[in-house]
């Protein structure tokens, strides 16, 4: 059971960490910083664009979303595990409902205590103490408009008798453009050759694979949208440039999906497109409860079914 | 892969079965033989039931679902798995999009193969031989207005070196309603206790129990509606016995639906409580796709995810 509490989004996101027996080093203090204040630039960027595009929108989009105030805004909520001896945290829920983006879900957490058994030997450094802390952000984007793609990045730092990072993006269009995709795909080149470049663990050709495999849904034979990067087990052994790469994908993602979106906020779209954005926003749906090894994970073990479904589509259709 | 093809509801559902090596006994033919003859009744009721209120609903209902052409009526597809020497069979998916029955899924089959692995020690008899055929029955009914529940009925005849049927119904209404819950306990109290006095198989209170277990979602720790029946194993050794229950429950169903559907056929709804619809059908979609084991299996072996996922809701939130 969860206590949710409504807090402000310049809430405490940065206190110091629960630490569930963990020695919290500054590494794992700058990761949780880094990924709070990613949240708040997301909530800034985002925020912003709505505003700005939402009051051009008009009523008409209003209409198709009547749980938006006109303003827009996230709608944030604080929430906490009972705090056990060995287990515990919370995380900060951010809900944005607008006319431009129909639905943003940001989820910023920290959470530690044990693994269950069946994941002990999965998870590194877990054999040999089954303690872990972890620290993340999770962000879906949803445009009302079916010419913008629905988009995700996560990103997290996960501790054991290791430490390594996880993350990834990307896009998943209604009706994809190849011109987005291209500027997806270029920027996240971008990141990955500039870490590669400084002996980082940059790597665009594996990480571009391994998102294909994973954002993939075997009962449809088909991927999920079109791609973008994965990385997981994530320790070159120099922290500084992984650190450095982490944060840059998130930034790129966050600049490159602003970028992509402005292209086409004021295409005009018919029902019929509306439509199949609600059919694709189904496939999404599936792979997220189906296929999503983080959500199963999550659900397990995370107690907070809402901040693990954060992400879902806010409407979806199986005509 | 699969071939699909469109055929007549009166197409060649009780023609002989594929065998896939097993010997197919009278038995089979006969559970095979009913359960497509229960699927007819159920589109020629259903069917009857939406082209009679349907015209009276008009066109609003009609705005709210442009799928439906005016006239309602199943839309039928015949699928087939390609034959190997192991295994195969088929299928009849019929959908229906009405303005009272928003939509409801039926998918009538019959598969035979080999269980993998993984599942030989689970299955009964199938340690011994893993070569399996089966046929049944699935359907679901999601009505347009929020005060007729969903409901959900599927039974199934499976055979290993043994045999056994299983099977189930429950409402998922997103308004309960204590008068439609207790017409439906009561119906199927009723076959229950009918069954047992006749030294059948029937047992009311250990069904509907483990009904609430099974149509259970954990992460949320909610029921998915109001409950019914579920089984499984059933062989008491006297296959007319469990026969005759098997199909008591079927047409009980049909007959109960329809009769609390028809207290609500003229009951105003809201926009706000077909908003509470939606997001309680996000609900459904969620069960079915995290935590339906027959739904599991089915995108496993099947090889039609569309047929294995008749049953999802037409359209569904997650605001």
């Amino acid at each position: 059971m969860t206590d949710t509490l409504t807090t402000e989004t310049t809430g405490d996101r940065a206190a110091p960490p629960a630490t569930g027996g963990h020695r919290i080093d500054p590494k794992m203090h700058a990761a949780r910083s880094w990924f709070a204040e990613l949240g708040q630039r997301a909530e800034a960027r985002l925020g912003a664009l709505e505003a700005q595009a939402g009051a051009a929108a008009g009523p008409e989009g209003l209409d198709a979303n009547p749980e938006s105030p006109p303003t827009g805004g996230f709608q944030v909520s604080a929430w906490e595990r009972p705090r056990g001896a060995r287990s515990g945290g919370g995380g900060t829920l951010s809900v944005l409902r607008g006319r431009v983006l129909e639905k943003v879900g940001l989820h910023v957490y920290t959470v530690f205590g044990e693994f269950p058994t069946d994941l002990r030997d999965k998870m590194p450094g877990a054999a040999r103490d089954p303690r872990f802390w972890s620290t993340g952000i999770s962000l879906t984007i949803h445009p009302m408009n079916p010419h913008i793609p629905s988009a995700h990045y996560s990103s997290r730092l996960i501790v054991t008798s290791r430490g390594w990072f996880g993350g990834g993006c990307d896009l998943s269009p209604a009706l994809p453009r190849i011109d987005d995709t291209m500027t997806f795909h270029a920027a996240l080149r971008e990141v990955c050759d500039q870490s590669a470049l400084a002996g980082g663990p940059g790597d665009y050709d594996r990480f571009k694979a391994w998102c294909d495999d994973v954002f993939f849904l075997p009962h449809r034979n088909t991927p999920r949208g079109v791609g973008g990067l994965f990385f997981d087990d994530l320790n070159s052994r120099d922290w500084s440039l992984d650190f450095t790469f982490v944060k840059e994908v998130g930034t790129t993602f966050l600049k490159t999906f602003e970028t992509i979106a402005r292209r086409h906020l004021d295409e005009p779209f018919t029902a019929e497109e509306r439509r199949r954005q609600q059919v694709h926003r189904g496939r999404l749906a599936e792979f997220t409860l189906l296929n999503d090894r983080g959500v199963m994970a999550g659900l397990k073990t995370h107690g907070n079914p809402d901040a693990v479904l954060v992400g879902m589509p806010p409407e979806a259709r199986w005509p």
